[in-house]
């Protein structure tokens, strides 16, 4: 890994380390936050997964994560939204192809050869992560909107993998909202019984670990209703009876300023089971 | 004053205003957090002059500052940088022209037209503001790099206006380093006579209040040794007796990540000598 930034922040570091990804076929830029604690010992990771249009820079920029990570102890790691590269795949649209990875394996051309971001963040991100950082391997992971998505399937996908979970504003059924209709139809094709293994809501019937999820949704969000609709989520688990908590936040809409607002609560969940 | 932006943010609201300012002839936004006490009350006001080539956007998004005016009851104004519009003079470089407005009057061609920050952030913006908006005339200014010039300039020059004043990264003696020099020599002249009246090094010798300063500077900042020079700040404040909390941060630079780490601070300082 190639650092190609470096900020301190909370008596911390923001970097940003720059890859060539074996799994996607491209060079990808990576957020990180060591928090002081470094310093002496290694730390926990909290794997965050950003929405559609970012890049790496968004949360570290805007979400005022460092502090609380700083205050637990918890290493912060914040990839890109998709492959990235002149011979990549990509289509004018904002919500599909680069910064609309979905956090899954394409199946369809032209996005098999490069977009493959679950394998990316389930495994060659981690171990590359494990391997040249001071991180240990407990791992959760949270994220927003499509990122919201990306956490909430990779976790329930991987039993044991994760200690934690949570999403902001997720989209919680792609297959039954048009983001993610249009996403799962151009990269896993037209059978949606391949896009069940990448929806939250159709996960949750056959989710072997009771992994408690922890949401928060703004309810000024303009994509509430169309594209969200955590009523889903929230049958979905009273169905099944897997632990929820969602907080449904009055006034608060989709943008960072929603993120930075209750992020705190989220790393200090993220931070009690990591440091169980 | 036409509201363009509102998110809810750590219960209160980050807003965005729209305004046409008479004193600088042209469409001007600020930006506008309320925290949640102004539902009950009036509350004082934290006006904060940003850096060259930002816009009112860049410390709303990235300071992290709603939490901290959220505990402390205080509304924080941003304004943008210079005039804007497509028959405001401008140059190709960052450093001059729009986003460079140096928080002065200008008086030379063609810049005096439009060029009149001064007025706008000391008389019209605060008139606006307290006209409009749940505020008492109970007023702290601050800011970063040109926006750190703007503000300890703001406040020597105006005593009694400001219940306090601090700076990040400021650049404390203009006159003396190329930014000033260029941006000087172009919006004032080359009397520079007339430059002293918006350098704070200057200013300090004629200061009629002791109004403390609190400054903090990051040791890795590029521009420390080339634009900034806090050493003159030092013996300024040392020459004449000025009470001067001058912090140097080891390890930070030029960035947001810097002032999101202590913004926190300095906010705390201003509310108490709003709350007084």
């Amino acid at each position: 890994m190639n650092r190609i930034e470096r900020h301190a922040v909370f008596q911390g570091w923001q970097d940003v380390y720059q890859h060539q990804s074996q799994t996607l076929g491209c060079q990808m830029n990576v957020g990180v936050y060591l928090p002081p604690q470094v310093e002496t010992e290694k730390l926990p990771v909290l794997y965050w997964l950003s929405g559609l249009t970012c890049t790496e820079q968004n949360f570290i920029t805007k979400a005022g994560a460092q502090r609380y990570a700083a205050e637990h102890g918890i290493i912060i790691v914040a990839p890109d939204t998709s492959p990235r590269g002149d011979d990549v795949a990509d289509d004018e649209a904002y919500d599909l192809g680069k910064g609309a990875g979905f956090y899954l394996n394409a199946t369809q051309q032209p996005w098999a050869r490069h977009y493959r971001m679950y394998d990316y963040i389930v495994h060659e991100l981690p171990a590359l992560i494990e391997a040249s950082l001071p991180a240990t391997q407990e791992r959760s992971i949270s994220g927003h909107s499509m990122g919201g998505h990306g956490a909430l399937t990779i976790a329930l996908r991987e039993p044991g993998r994760y200690r934690s979970v949570s999403a902001f504003s997720p989209i919680v059924a792609p297959s039954q909202v048009p983001w993610g209709q249009k996403a799962f139809a151009a990269y896993l094709g037209d059978d949606q019984e391949a896009w069940k293994a990448h929806d939250t809501v159709e996960l949750l019937k056959s989710a072997s670990e009771r992994l408690p999820l922890l949401v928060d949704q703004g309810l000024a969000d303009d994509f509430l209703e169309n594209q969200l609709r955590p009523e889903l989520l929230r049958a979905a688990c009273e169905g099944t009876g897997h632990p929820l908590t969602l907080n449904l936040r009055p006034g608060y809409d989709h943008s960072y300023y929603f993120i930075a607002s209750f992020i705190g609560d989220h790393i200090a969940h993220h931070a009690a089971a990591l440091k169980r």
